[in-house]
């Protein structure tokens, strides 16, 4: 099928381009209370369920043996922008486990935030530290030094999909999604994480179960609700200065949990609502995908008018140049 | 019209994304050769149209007046990487029209070339001159300069729709693209200046005119090969180092111009085949674009092996993750 324009960009008068995609949300039960687009198709969720991801870091209790805090389990679930204080807390997580930096695989590049990028280019060149994906990589570090204690399997090989570490990763998102995920369906991630197509419905299911805890066994219930907690308390560390999902969760606290991905996908719960939501832009545009997530959360969460206010910048932002002049806008379609 | 998927992106096995657009192949007579998509809706060209934007700097005798190099020329066409050289070359265009960077009107970022922006970092922020329109607004400065030298005309405004300036790109363009430019076309680019919206197949047709000289007025053919020439002579201005526009006029000199836009459109020229060829994806992807322009000079140009092997990396990248591994590739239709 071919999925219908969710959102289109203007320029002046005229439609300059357009997104496709599909989104749904759904309850704990896999009702869908809402669907546009192909909902079916696997697609890859990317850093979108990093939350998920970091479940059995917790389950395990890795947590208490290291004494992560909520900073660092945010950092768990997060696509930071390498600040300062995200790179030292990635790096305390990993001395947690009696580590330094040199364990992560995920690869260097340039922070996202263009002023710590600016800052680090003055002192030196990007490390692991700065990957957006480092404190996933750490969580995954300190699990697997962790069973290293218990079972001498070792951590250096923490990203490869038969590892122990992506096993039980594998089997929470099975579980939580419903979904069977197999080598078929298997890839690998920007940070060499493997990295499984799943269709957008079941993600939906999969966060509202995240975000309620129901369907969910106790302790992965216990779980999703200490992730989601840290995340409300800390939602700096999910993201970053200005970013959506960090602005997000500091306006609604644990009334939402968001979280982009790369190539157009957005995941997230209203926890209150027992509801989950998961986009994909066909194209992989994260604008309008965010566009998207906004407008979803604007429809589906009971709102005041100033959070509906806080909400439009995002789900119908005004494009400027460089000179700060307004020369367009994205818009959200009425499917939406 | 829906138009058709013209590159897919592919993740592991799975396709990931997928990109639609429109793309056409013309000659100078309007005759197309090759199109696909709805060619005939109105689309902002943005940069790709800036070596067409550059004519009346060369019609006007202002090049001549000023001893304006090669360099300069093609840094006017360009939408350069804002490396050392660049912004040198620039900041020498404004001094031979007597003026400073101050006169620039487009807003300042940091240079494209991470490289170059970390160096940069170093020692300041970014102004004006590294901006990746510097060059274009330099150009349209000598050009104010030199009409106010003879008319008394100011040249502070040269961005304003009405300026002398404007009005002369305005009327070139209407010129080789054979479109009314009505106000209701025109918007704001991101430096600032007026965009047009013209048809696809109507910028087919003035790149073959651009490229071949035919169906152009005496004066303004002699400019367009004047522009040609140096943009073949000095690629690296037109770009910088590593990008797509560069590496091909490069490899190809003369027998290809290339120049991509904002907003996944890319415009080019084949003089020898009396070609010109315009692209747009619907959704705004660049690496969507590039890859249909590489395969569209593929299959128009002649081409012995060597010319094929180099561009098959841009018509068929290979997509590597931050460690290098092979993660993907993109993909472009059969269509094309």
């Amino acid at each position: 099928m071919t999925n219908p324009v969710l959102v289109e960009v203007a320029r002046g008068a005229l439609v300059e381009s357009r997104h496709r995609g599909a989104a749904v949300v759904a309850d704990a039960d896999g009702k869908q209370i809402f669907a546009v687009g192909d909902v079916t198709a696997p697609i890859f969720p990317r850093s979108a369920i990093k939350a998920l991801q970091a479940l059995p870091l917790l389950e395990s209790g890795t947590v208490e043996r290291y004494g992560l805090t909520d900073e660092e389990l945010a950092l768990a679930c997060a696509s930071h922008s390498g600040e300062a204080a995200h790179v030292a807390g990635v790096e305390r997580m990993l001395a947690k486990a009696g580590l330094d930096p040199s364990a992560l695989r995920c690869g260097a590049h340039w922070p996202i935030s263009q002023s710590a990028a600016a800052a680090l280019a003055r002192i030196g060149t990007p490390s692991a530290l700065h990957n957006n994906c480092s404190g996933k990589h750490a969580g995954f570090l300190c699990l697997a030094c962790a069973m290293k204690a218990e079972t001498a399997v070792d951590h250096a090989d923490y990203i490869r999909p038969d590892h122990p570490v992506q096993r039980q990763v594998r089997a929470v998102l099975e579980d939580l999604t419903g979904a069977v995920l197999g080598e078929e369906l298997c890839a690998i991630d920007g940070c060499s994480v493997p990295t499984w197509a799943i269709p957008l419905r079941n993600l939906a299911v999969a966060f509202a179960k995240f975000g309620a805890g129901h369907g969910l066994a106790l302790q992965r219930a216990r779980a999703a609700a200490r992730l989601r907690q840290a995340c409300a308390n800390k939602p700096w560390y999910v993201a970053g200065t200005g970013r959506f999902c960090t602005e997000i969760m500091q306006r609604f606290g644990g009334r939402v949990f968001v979280k982009t991905g790369a190539e157009g996908v957005f995941c997230g719960a209203l926890p209150e609502e027992g509801l989950g939501i998961a986009v994909k832009c066909d194209d992989g545009a994260s604008r309008a995908a965010q566009a998207i997530m906004a407008a979803l959360i604007a429809r589906f969460l009971p709102l005041d008018a100033a959070d509906r206010a806080a909400l439009t910048p995002f789900a119908e932002p005004v494009l400027r140049n460089w000179n700060g002049i307004e020369v367009g806008k994205v818009k959200v379609s009425e499917a939406i």
